[in-house]
């Protein structure tokens, strides 16, 4: 069976190599696929929302994800089933919960608290090897869900605020989602929005983003744009994100998850 | 079968991690060997070598690489097998061609157009998910290069320049190649020119990198210099390289690739 | 079989991705997994150190490791066995041995010496490629230890100084063995080196970094003290470690291994 894995760890150290041969000491024939590693540190809704992205690209499985700045603290370990079959394993802090909406919602969930599923030792930082590592190796060799420790019902689990945009009809007040490495900015905005707000390609618009102002034009892909022009398209994801042809709006916006950026229609 | 994988997307996102997932579904029996993600983004002349360099240490298999700056617009996607029953998948950019010339040169060119080979949306944005990936999956899986869309003439193909050394008694007109993480300047040279240019382990040359000049001494290996000296000598993929003993010759020089680099015989 | 891998490579290059596919071509069934390869360059030491940290939650095998500024000198290429039946193949320069001394020590140490378990040509600078992982591959599909080369008595072996502590009614003198990528420092003490101490949960310190002097608190994880507050705690590899909750004691003390630092009991 698969396991994908995502987590704030980094690459640079040890701890993604590690899980892994905690995993593999475990469930031998498991087959471990790493989505990413490069969540920013303790950014949970990020992780969250990169999870719901590309679980639908992944085979049927056990879904790992650990970005966990509550860990040793009160907050829970999780195992859940969503209502399609796919397994995830994570703290309950909110960071499974997209992804499982996003197919069909949570069937059934456990909190992870039989230690002959954990590691004999289980420290207080690194609970994504003595604890999340295991659950799930054990999941992926057949272990019942429900072993793994007492049902919670889904209503007592954690969820997070997802930001949702508001629409008048001169402007769209969004919010960063995530900004990655090519420096692209995903909002929190579908081609629904869009349409609702009768932008479409070839549409110009006004950028608010504290106090700067950017002139930006709606396309399909940033690729009809010339280099230097600011884009708002639709993202590989399906998300409505703004890019510079050629260049890193994240930089020259200087922008962060989290942060409000506002769109104006029919710039003067 | 095995699909090695090459481009330019970084690790600090989903996007490879995401394209294994597309890979494992289709081909849950594929081996992926990540050659590197780190080529600089949209150096497509940098991929092309690294991918030539490193193919023949990989295992018989699907190649699959992406370095395409040209999404969204109209350059042709591909799939190739070479004359010794190697298989290329990307774009119709060159990325492919200098690997399959040291195998022999392609066999067979066909373009990926057959949309059951592709994810059901193919995004404008993100090719490596939605066509390439799932093509070299097929592939690995036993569906036939014809199959994937129509024959193109090996002729046809776009192909890059490579940069040719020029000789001549004084010195070495050369390109910089490739600098990697250590460091070391990988130059358009192998031992052939040099000998031809009568410099053998043990001559001292002058290096002129625009208005600066240093002296380097030839040397089987940087281990023969002392610590702070700057060396030629042929790297471990038998090119020409420049490096500093303990010491980055890439920071010292501030060179990248595509820069000229002289090497001048008989410094006074 | 397992093949653990744990380099100062990078993950830019190539070179980790090559040395997976000359693994493959030589194993096909072998299974690698990556420990890390953010080891700093040519730090023996950590390298060393992070090994016999994290072998003992990776399943038996092969645990190759390349830390090896010597590469292309006199010193001599290994493959050594365990007294619990572990394989460790890298270079004679200390790398290997705090993992094996882990596991029982040195049963049998070989020196690669025989031509047909490396590469034909092997280069002067990439024996990760050309002679390690071959033999990696070769013990992983079955080729008895002592075909590889002649034995080598253990304590023949290059062996690295483990820093010690100091311990007096007063303070401890320590040195910083790692600083991991959320600014933990790993210092070369364990929870035994407190107690006799006298340092339990709550006892408060001076931490002497050259001229510098810092307060921290002794906790049984960071997450027991406020944001802001430096803390002495246990990590999860049993090593006592310094933290700045929610911070990084790296960037704050600018620390590097090997740098000393004290402990000073009863602070006024």
């Amino acid at each position: 069976m698969v396991i994908t894995f995502l987590t704030d760890f980094g690459l640079q150290d040890d701890f993604v190599g590690t899980c892994h041969g905690v995993i593999k000491r475990i469930a031998p024939d498991a087959q471990i696929i790493d989505i990413t590693h490069g969540i920013p540190l303790a950014a949970v809704l990020q992780g969250a929302l990169v999870l719901a992205n590309t679980v639908p690209y992944m085979p049927e499985g056990v879904h790992l994800a650990v970005v966990d700045p509550g860990v040793g603290g009160p907050r829970r370990a999780l195992a859940l089933r969503d209502a399609t079959g796919r397994f995830y394993v994570g703290p309950d802090n909110g960071l499974l919960i997209p992804a499982a909406d996003k197919h069909g919602g949570i069937a059934e969930a456990h909190e992870l608290a039989s230690p002959e599923y954990a590691l004999p030792v289980v420290s207080r930082t690194f609970h994504g090897r003595d604890l999340f590592a295991p659950a799930a190796a054990h999941l992926a060799s057949g272990v019942p869900l429900e072993s793994l420790g007492p049902p919670i019902g889904p209503d007592a689990l954690v969820r997070l605020d997802l930001p949702r945009p508001e629409l008048n009809p001169h402007r769209i007040r969004a919010t960063v989602l995530y900004v990655d490495t090519f420096g692209n900015v995903q909002l929190n905005l579908t081609r629904e929005h869009l349409d609702k707000a009768g932008i479409v390609p070839g549409t110009k618009v006004e950028l608010a983003i504290g106090t700067d102002r950017y002139y930006a034009i709606a396309t399909r892909t940033f690729g009809d744009a010339r280099p230097g022009d600011i884009v708002l398209y639709e993202d590989a994801y399906q998300n409505v994100a703004i890019a510079i042809n050629r260049g890193s709006a994240g930089a020259m916006f200087a922008v962060t998850p989290g942060q409000e950026l506002r769109i104006h229609l029919n710039p003067s």
